[in-house]
């Protein structure tokens, strides 16, 4: 029986399901070498682009395929610029089992998550604000999703463009945050020990100098060689240097721009599957810089879709 | 909106669809450089593998993405080895159109579609008999289709296994073919000047003294490096060589063992889509010896889905 599963029934399953626990799961495996992962294949159209990426957790029962596509005149039709949708397939005989027709949605939810749990493992002990750098989707999907880790509700925040940020406030306030409008990404970092850059600059946002001691950084716009929000020199300066996969993001990322600019050393990065499954420290002291690069790895789909299906199906028979 | 396709509507929209015309105009944008097609991504799991091709011809509306499975245990479950669909994306915007559960039905049909147009094209005029080596499902449909491009209706068949060959004669008869088995690829290729090879072999079957002038032979079988059907031999005595995909041929299949063996000069390969186009020749006299090396290409998966999708839509609207 091959199931149709809605955005809407998507999004009433994401509430019955252990994100953080599910997701770690997933970034352990990957760690631990039980990924089945081959690389993405990236189809380029004149108005788009779509990336496939697909993957198997040795042992799972299913595999999943995940499209999402990236169609950037769509906000001047009206339309979302990024869509897609996952597939699950049953891993004994090829079988499609699921079509989940998140429309992206869970690319952005598993993202988010991903930050809640480098905060989990990297953030120091308490903090007074969260610092976000960017007003997009993923920006106030990154503080929604914090919650599942922290308890904090003041956000400082930085965009350039000021009716996002009013915007942005206005928002994330409805959602029980504080919100305190920042003039600079320095002025997030003095005020905040946890801070999110979610754009898609490609010029470094923060600078060294800005970042205090005692702070988590994690970045999560660099989905590409291109883009780059962290100065590379605050890698030289950061303790711990956390990759959600150490191989990707030496070709893509924060960490790809540090390597370049030869502040970081490659032996000095830890994969967040190690942290999480505690064959590598996290922080140790909360005086302790860290960073977290996350480029996106398909071991969070396949953790994602497989919770949403297992939910899904679980109501339906 | 939307749309699912069963199966069975894609079985009867097939019958409306000029599977010949669609499926050469594939072949002619890709000779023609019209088609974006990135590298096959390939997922493999401990019983089974996953090919994903996606692909797009430049001025088409949508594109087409095609995720085969290859699960080599599953008719011990009573299961076909192979399963799969299709996915068709508006190449605006990215949103996806519709679903084609087709089981792996439309990659089969479009490779012995394939095989009738290397026939119109490439097979000398007039021939008594089609010969046949290999008797699993392509080897029926190569037989099948040929009926979109001859009149001939005696088959040849060679298989290793005699009761195989029985089951292959008796369906083949009931479709209107008279099939007489032989005891060699060698009695095949006395009888047939006409000839398809649709094994999964990794020894040459068909041996180049065994075959006479003025045949055309079509390989589909090989679609991995290690497999070869056709003795290397065979191509330094053909006249004409023809690759669906010049490159990919290079990569796979008979033509691959042949520049390894150096049998083959590149530069006497044609590609199947400029012979489609006239802007090489095909056969020019009866004498010839021809072969077609049809490893499998995403345009030919993109044709035959929108083609497939439009009668869909067409008779739901």
């Amino acid at each position: 029986m091959f199931e149709i599963i809605s955005r809407s029934e998507i999004e009433k399953a994401l509430l019955d399901i252990d994100l953080l626990g599910e997701i770690e799961q997933g970034f352990a495996a990957l760690s631990l070498g039980k990924a089945i992962v081959p690389h993405v294949s990236e189809l380029r159209l004149p108005r788009g682009e779509v990336h496939i990426k697909s993957g198997y957790i040795v042992g799972d029962a299913h595999f999943v395929v995940k499209l999402a596509t990236g169609f950037y005149g769509n906000p001047a039709r009206g339309l979302a610029s990024s869509n897609g949708l996952m597939l699950v397939f049953d891993s004994e005989t090829g079988t499609p089992a699921a079509l989940l027709l998140d429309e992206g949605h869970l690319t952005d939810v598993r993202t988010a998550v991903a930050g809640a749990i480098a905060a989990k493992y990297l953030a120091p002990s308490s903090f007074s604000a969260i610092g976000i750098i960017g007003t997009g989707t993923q920006a106030r999907l990154q503080a929604e999703y914090l919650a599942l880790s922290t308890t904090t509700r003041q956000i400082l925040v930085y965009g350039r463009n000021p009716s996002h940020v009013a915007a942005y406030k206005s928002e994330l306030e409805k959602k029980g945050f504080n919100v305190r409008p920042c003039n600079s990404p320095g002025e997030v970092a003095h005020g905040a020990r946890l801070i999110v850059t979610a754009t898609p600059s490609t010029q470094p946002l923060l600078q060294a100098d800005d970042v205090m001691p005692g702070t988590h950084i994690t970045a999560v716009g660099a989905d590409s060689p291109d883009k780059n929000e962290l100065d590379p020199a605050l890698f030289a300066k950061a303790n711990i240097v956390v990759a959600d996969s150490k191989s990707q993001c030496l070709t893509q990322g924060e960490i790809l721009h540090a390597m370049r600019a030869r502040t970081l050393d490659a032996t000095k990065i830890r994969e967040l599957g190690s942290v999480i499954s505690k064959s590598v420290a996290g922080r140790t002291s909360e005086q302790e810089i860290s960073i977290a690069d996350l480029t996106g790895v398909a071991v969070q789909d396949i953790a994602i879709a497989l919770a949403v299906w297992r939910i899904v199906k679980g109501k339906r028979s």
